[in-house]
């Protein structure tokens, strides 16, 4: 009557779950709509970085072998020649003790190897004097100090951050190869559910796993197609499994999973012949959480407890998604912290904990059952606790995985 | 000839840009819609979670006392009276021996007062056996549990993420009061800018400050306006400079803020006739930026210099929009993490560097100039060294801001 089920190791869950992406395939976008996008190519250097020598401050070029010698008491005087505003480029080139008036960011004349600072000069008409000699390349910005022509700057497989904008525009990237992103269906069953614009009844609640995957979507920049409520009835749960997964990349589906008398899941995964990567994973909350695959397209059946189905998708649908965008970085953040309360129950299988981190110590955010909802809300981190272990006192130091990040880690650590 | 500035600490320069922030006022949103924005209200619970006593697994509603002196040898039998769905509600009053199979998140029949789990009985015809007795409330979900009717959730102020949502779907919020978001201006100022689409010539750079800064709000879920490239004359960047900012809620421009003869924006400011919070911070790199306040809208001047514009808009824009918008978590996450290599440089000013965090240690994220874009592109994270301050060495704990998180901290820390 009650199916076994074999639970498997996190970290085998998830190996399991990457290895079944398939990429999505690329696509151009315009610059300014390629934040949060994954690169498809390298980012690499079209010129050196800085593109020529430059002055770094508002001075003056000069020949650094003209000011050998100076000093108080001798001081050297320099003629201007010319005036160079960033942007603009000299014709002049150097002669004995003459100077270039430069800009900040503005091109080297030629001959000029140094640039005198305006506040370590004495002005003269149509001159200056200063008081110390000054090294070849002193105050000088060198063409490529920063970036050498060809350099790859950015992997391929790397978010779009608002710093790899600065790298895109400098290269001359108006347009930008980036992976395309999934299209992924979410579909809530359980006829106890009610739409959030419905008013409570007795024995139902309201639906908040939908709009929350939708929003964990929306964190990752992707889009989904909410499928509603479905009603717990194998045919009817059957074909509306199918239209979405027939609309979309990626389907996610929440409750029906377990081994209740209304939980369709099993038995859709087996007239779809889907092939069942796993059913129990040996963790808490979430152990009955589901990934298969069929006709090469994901089908994740996330528990229907809030707490259980949030944290299957940061573990399993997140790292999943990315990959099939290349992404490299598709673990989340993992640091270590301090437990700030005891957590004294016991830990059959890995534990993860909504919980709130504040860059040193972190703590349970809140009632921690499978089915809490508040602690979501609260939390911005996970706690991890190993399977197999009691009895976590405050001053521990724990395992911990940081929830919106914009980018993660390359590898999984738990 | 140089004008002097007196340079202000770090946090200080925080503290005076925040306090000049006016709310945005508030808008409604639909539910799917909200994600990233900022709670104007807080999240109350119209109803207790669970909103019912129900069963957190497939079993059997008992009362309690029926199964007293159950054990292996003395086996006390149950007569099932109904089924419950998910969803549904029964009619039945459970009688001695009576129990009702129900099933995950279902609510519990009156008279019950525990559960029994599937595998925790031995099935009979229309009946069940169990080996051992349970205590009241054994196996129950209990009304409130997790969150009581009327509670505060999450306060206002707080950012909208997944977690937020599920409890906003909970209790019914189909639209939520947020706050409004600002148009943000960004204007690059500079005669050697060329756009992204142009091609490089002699002593010319592109323009990456802007799409740099349209992305970090993009981070923010912030639209700007792009005022282009303006020259660097005076009555021309006034009228443009006067433009945006009557076209936006807070202007953003980049270079022109030093003591150069093309940097206007301190005249603008004076024929502006607006209050400069301040326009030199003892930091590096960044140490011109400026910021003042005109008919009451923010003007922030950035440097030109890549990484001192990118390091000025995350600690000062961006606790100021958030500010705006009510948030309370306004500034950067903060931890401590083991310096990865030396860093011999001498720092006269707090030195924010461009770094990389892995959970653990960081290091600078490469070439180390306010000039460098390449160290933006590489980083996810500022290592932060004291001013008046020398040679950290690798092992050294360092303070460190991490980048790119979807929600900060409340407390400047540094």
């Amino acid at each position: 009557m009650v199916e076994h089920r074999k639970p498997i190791p996190v970290h085998e869950a998830v190996a399991r779950v990457i290895n079944k992406a398939k990429p999505l395939g690329t696509e151009t976008v315009p610059l300014a709509e390629s934040y949060g996008r994954i690169l498809a190519e390298p980012v690499a250097a079209s010129h050196a970085v800085p593109p020529f020598d430059r002055s770094p401050y508002d001075g003056f070029a000069i020949r650094s072998t003209d000011s050998v010698g100076a000093s108080g008491d001798h001081r050297v005087k320099f003629a201007i020649v010319d005036y160079i505003g960033a942007g603009a480029v000299s014709k002049a080139v150097l002669g004995p003790n003459e100077a270039v008036r430069i800009m900040t960011g503005a091109q080297l004349p030629e001959g000029a190897d140094a640039v005198v600072m305006l506040e370590q000069t004495a002005e003269l008409e149509n001159g200056f004097t200063i008081r110390k000699p000054f090294k070849a390349l002193e105050n000088l910005s060198l063409k490529g100090e920063d970036v050498q022509e060809g350099e790859e700057v950015v992997p391929a497989g790397s978010l779009i951050h608002p710093g790899t904008i600065a790298v895109l525009a400098t290269f001359g990237y108006a347009e930008v190869r980036v992976a395309k992103r999934p299209v992924v269906g979410v579909l809530s069953t359980g006829t106890e559910l009610l739409d959030v614009s419905e008013p409570l009844v007795p024995g139902k609640i309201r639906n908040s796993n939908g709009p929350m995957i939708a929003a964990q979507l929306a964190r990752m920049g992707i889009d989904c197609k909410m499928y509603g409520l479905s009603v717990d009835h194998l045919e009817d749960s059957l074909k509306a499994v199918q239209r979405a997964a027939a609309e979309t990349d990626c389907l996610i589906t929440t409750g029906g999973v377990s081994v209740g008398d209304f939980d369709f899941l099993p038995a859709i995964y087996e007239r779809l012949g889907a092939q069942v990567l796993f059913n129990k994973v040996a963790m808490r909350p979430g152990s009955v959480t589901t990934v298969a695959v069929a006709d090469g397209k994901y089908l994740f059946g996330l528990s229907g407890n809030p707490s259980a189905c949030f944290t299957g998708f940061e573990l399993f649908v997140r790292p999943a998604l990315l990959t099939m965008m290349g992404a490299m970085k598709i673990y989340l953040p993992h640091t270590r912290a301090v437990l700030d309360e005891d957590f004294a129950k016991a830990n059959p299988f890995t534990r993860f904990i909504r919980a709130s981190y504040d860059g040193a110590t972190v703590r349970p955010a809140g009632f921690n059952k499978s089915n809490a909802v508040s602690s979501i809300a609260r939390g911005n981190a996970l706690i991890v606790l190993p399977g197999g272990t009691r009895g976590f006192k405050a001053g521990d130091q724990v395992d911990v995985l940081l929830l919106g990040s914009e980018e993660g880690t390359a590898e999984w650590k738990l």
